[in-house]
């Protein structure tokens, strides 16, 4: 038996207090993590207060993991006790559809196994990484490059592949215009890898106090969403806007930034439906689109990507020695106050 | 001076009546087409009567126009006096735009010459094919096969291109399962399309008495959009799924039956905005995408796989000698009661 100090929260109404949970055993498949640093991505919050769907109560969020082996099982092969690793968004697939077939297994058939807030296939609630270990299948670990220091790395497991998995798909890279949409935990991420790819990128928000930070990110401009000079003076200029936020956006606005057969890509959930006038999209064949996080190869081949360009997120470390820590850092992300991601010291819980 | 007989509206709310128009004379790169045959597409419905914007009346509209060269102009190089030619939704383009340059004419940046309801640069109104001639620069002319008969090649030169481009674009062929939404004017040419591309083809549709022309047509299946089965009975199931229809559609119901990464293309333009819930793209990284007609080139390019594979509208043809024959065939039309297209016989105005 493994147990796991951990903060949790209780009901989707409670704050978060400390705790200790068992992990259970190290399976011949599994990989025991002693985890060093914890993310804490926007969608804990909507999960930890039921705002998307009924959570599983208690609950310990936390799918950006950044740590070490402590132990593996009989059967691991792909790691060995001091590797640092990662672990994001998912724990387990179906391993059989033919999405998994194809390594894509963020989008199982089945429906796969998250981090936290889920049940692996036999009914076991999963619990993430707001604690001190846990316990994984090694096909869900990824090796963290050496160059990359582990608290600026664990983002990368959720808002790092959230970002580069779309960037990839819709061809970032020399000769196209990237805009991304909000530049916070997730966007400034985005800024970054698009920049890397070799797109001309532009940062697109609301704070103009970013705009030195965009540039340093490697943004060509910050503009102002709240500027109708900005659409103005960039009509047909966008080969793609990446929308990192979840808050209601000006569709057909952005969309009118978009060159013919442009893309609108959407990894923020907002909590209630998007309207569009159909004209904004036909006329000069533009794509409203929208992408989740990526898959385990997929995983590995940015964060691979990120130790060789030296790419990592910008981080405000969370001391959790009180629990109602991560309920300050709550309320101050609802107000985008934080420069950029906010990582737990897992040491402190 | 070229005299044209018409058929035109004089206001949103009047009816059709005959009269004359002049189409002035024939420059150095014009051609003279004695008009045959022209389609009835639904826009011209919506533009008649300023469903989508105010209309420059008198309106004489049509832009699938099917007929024989009577004159050119001293400068033609592409046709001469008997070629069996069409023209479509557009008689003018900038020239200079990265589109144009690029063969795109229909997303032309300064606003192409549309066919009718529109102005040519010069500030002269255009008129359509509702007529006994019409005049347009041979760049903008199109040839039809021999293979194929005018009247039924007329509804090819919008909703032909309409349809096949979309579905060329989003790689309709073997291996893919495409859905044409409403077997309509556009639909019945979106699903000869995709069969004849080698897709494995279905149409969606409310009226099962359509289900054996779908067939005929090369759809594997009719599947009805007013039943729950066909939902849950074809979830992942369609990479695309081309909406030639212009009502309100169940946007995240038809999105649950894309399999991942698929598209939702619209080619119909309803007139009030759409919504989705976010999460119908976003989970299963889908896209809700716009088409717009195709350019010249392409158009060529569909003319002559129609006349390759035989592939032409079914058409009824309108007798003209009155004109509130065009008004009847709007109102049958507006029911949907037309198998599939109304053609003008042009010889009738």
């Amino acid at each position: 038996m493994t147990t796991s100090r951990v903060i949790k929260t209780m009901s989707p109404t409670s704050s978060f207090e400390k705790g200790t949970i068992d992990r259970g055993e190290v399976g011949p498949h599994d990989v025991l993590i002693d985890i060093e640093f914890a993310g804490i991505c926007h969608s804990d919050l909507h999960q930890a207060r039921n705002e998307w769907f009924e959570g599983i109560f208690p609950m310990v969020p936390g799918h950006e993991i950044a740590g070490h082996v402590s132990a593996v099982g009989s059967a691991v092969s792909k790691f060995k006790v001091g590797d640092a690793v990662g672990v994001g968004t998912i724990v387990g697939s179906c391993g059989e559809c033919e999405y998994c077939l194809a390594g894509r297994e963020n989008v199982c058939l089945k429906g796969n196994v998250q981090t936290y807030n889920g049940r692996h296939y036999d009914g076991r609630e999963t619990y993430g990484g707001y604690s001190s270990n846990i316990i994984v299948n090694e096909d869900f670990v990824l090796k963290i490059p050496s160059s990359l220091a582990l608290d600026v790395a664990a983002p990368l497991l959720c808002a790092g592949i959230t970002t580069y998995a779309p960037l990839k798909r819709w061809g970032a890279g020399p000769g196209k215009r990237i805009a991304i949409l909000g530049m916070g935990g997730l966007g400034h991420l985005g800024v970054k890898f698009a920049a890397a790819l070799g797109a001309e990128t532009y940062a697109l928000g609301t704070s103009i106090a970013k705009a030195a930070d965009a540039a340093s990110f490697g943004a060509s401009e910050y503009l102002l969403l709240n500027s109708e000079e900005t659409f103005s003076n960039h009509a047909n200029f966008f080969d793609v806007i990446l929308n990192t936020t979840s808050v209601e956006i000006p569709v057909d606005k952005l969309l009118g930034m978009l060159r013919v057969g442009g893309s609108l890509v959407n990894v923020g959930l907002p909590g209630k439906e998007v309207h569009y006038n159909p004209f904004s999209l036909i006329a000069s064949m533009k794509s409203i689109s929208g992408s989740n996080t990526g898959g385990i190869a997929e995983t590995q081949e940015m964060l691979d990507f990120c130790g060789l360009h030296g790419i990592a997120a910008n981080v405000e470390i969370v001391d959790a020695s009180e629990a109602s820590a991560v309920d300050a850092a709550y309320e101050r992300m609802l107000h985008s106050d934080v420069r950029y991601r906010f990582v737990i010291d897992a040491k402190t819980i």
